[in-house]
């Protein structure tokens, strides 16, 4: 992982001034942290029968994806409001300036799934507990929670719930 | 591929009136057919020594990052106006009211670089059409074409440079 580590690239004051913005992009490019990243994300959960990996929009969708191939299991998008065509649940949350909204189809998970939520950075881990909320009130068997990199000093995982099992493969 | 076809969905009147939108997340939801998309992708280029993916946003983003992780590639976004943090290259193109413009990383693309770009459907093809000559404007290799479901209809083939080798999973 200090491979991975060591292609993950700083930007200043992106995007509002103050901000250290970490840029994944310069591991996804790279064809052995591509690698090292799908693979490791995919072993924290092969024994875990997950059945969808859902993908916050939209870099989750980059590792969501992987994942999903990986494992075996279906891919689902959570998308921001109008982009997905069919009926949709939905769930809005507070952000540092007004609000935001996530959304899934309805169909998209069952009462049967056992599932991944993930995304690229846990900042302040809004959108991902909305997301959370979101999957739980659709009542899958299980719900996971998943990062490539968490920035530890915003302490996003106080803003998730308690009960759920979060894993990030880079926490500084 | 015939399973994976039984999997998409005709949406309509999505995002306007008269319009048939084709929704992959059906098919992407399911594991038999993920694996079928993401295998079958991938086969296309096992010989071509492909060494960057690009996904355009968003859903492009699947497809793409799953192709890249398989063929041992790396993955790179082509993303709306100031969505990329550090220093891009751009392209604006026409669309049927206004413009838009797709980014890329500056640094994403080399020289050596044999590279697949990726998005999920070919209709009228002008954003393809502008990804692809701001990727060859980076100077690669080779570039090739691709997507899971090109409708026919739309003929957006001819949007395309005609040297370029364009593959579709689906075409109907």
């Amino acid at each position: 992982m200090e491979y991975v580590k060591s292609k993950v690239r700083n930007i200043y004051d992106f995007p509002v001034k103050g901000v250290i913005f970490k840029d994944l992009t310069t591991a996804l490019k790279d064809q052995k942290a591509l690698h090292i990243i799908g693979k490791t994300l995919s072993d924290l959960y092969r024994d875990k029968g997950i059945t969808k990996v859902i993908g916050i929009e939209s870099r989750g969708f980059i590792g969501g994806s992987i994942m999903a191939y990986e494992l075996g299991a279906g891919f689902v998008p959570a998308r921001k409001p109008g982009k997905l065509p069919a009926d949709t649940v939905s769930r809005s949350f507070k952000k540092e300036y007004g609000t935001d909204t996530i959304e899934i189809h309805r169909d998209a998970i069952t009462e049967d799934d056992i599932v991944v939520i993930h995304d690229d950075v846990l900042a302040t881990g809004g959108t991902m507990a909305a997301t959370y909320e979101l999957v739980k009130s659709m009542n899958p068997k299980k719900i996971y929670i998943n990062f490539i990199f968490e920035i530890t000093a915003l302490d996003g995982r106080k803003a998730l719930p308690a009960e759920a099992e979060v894993t990030s493969l880079i926490a500084e």
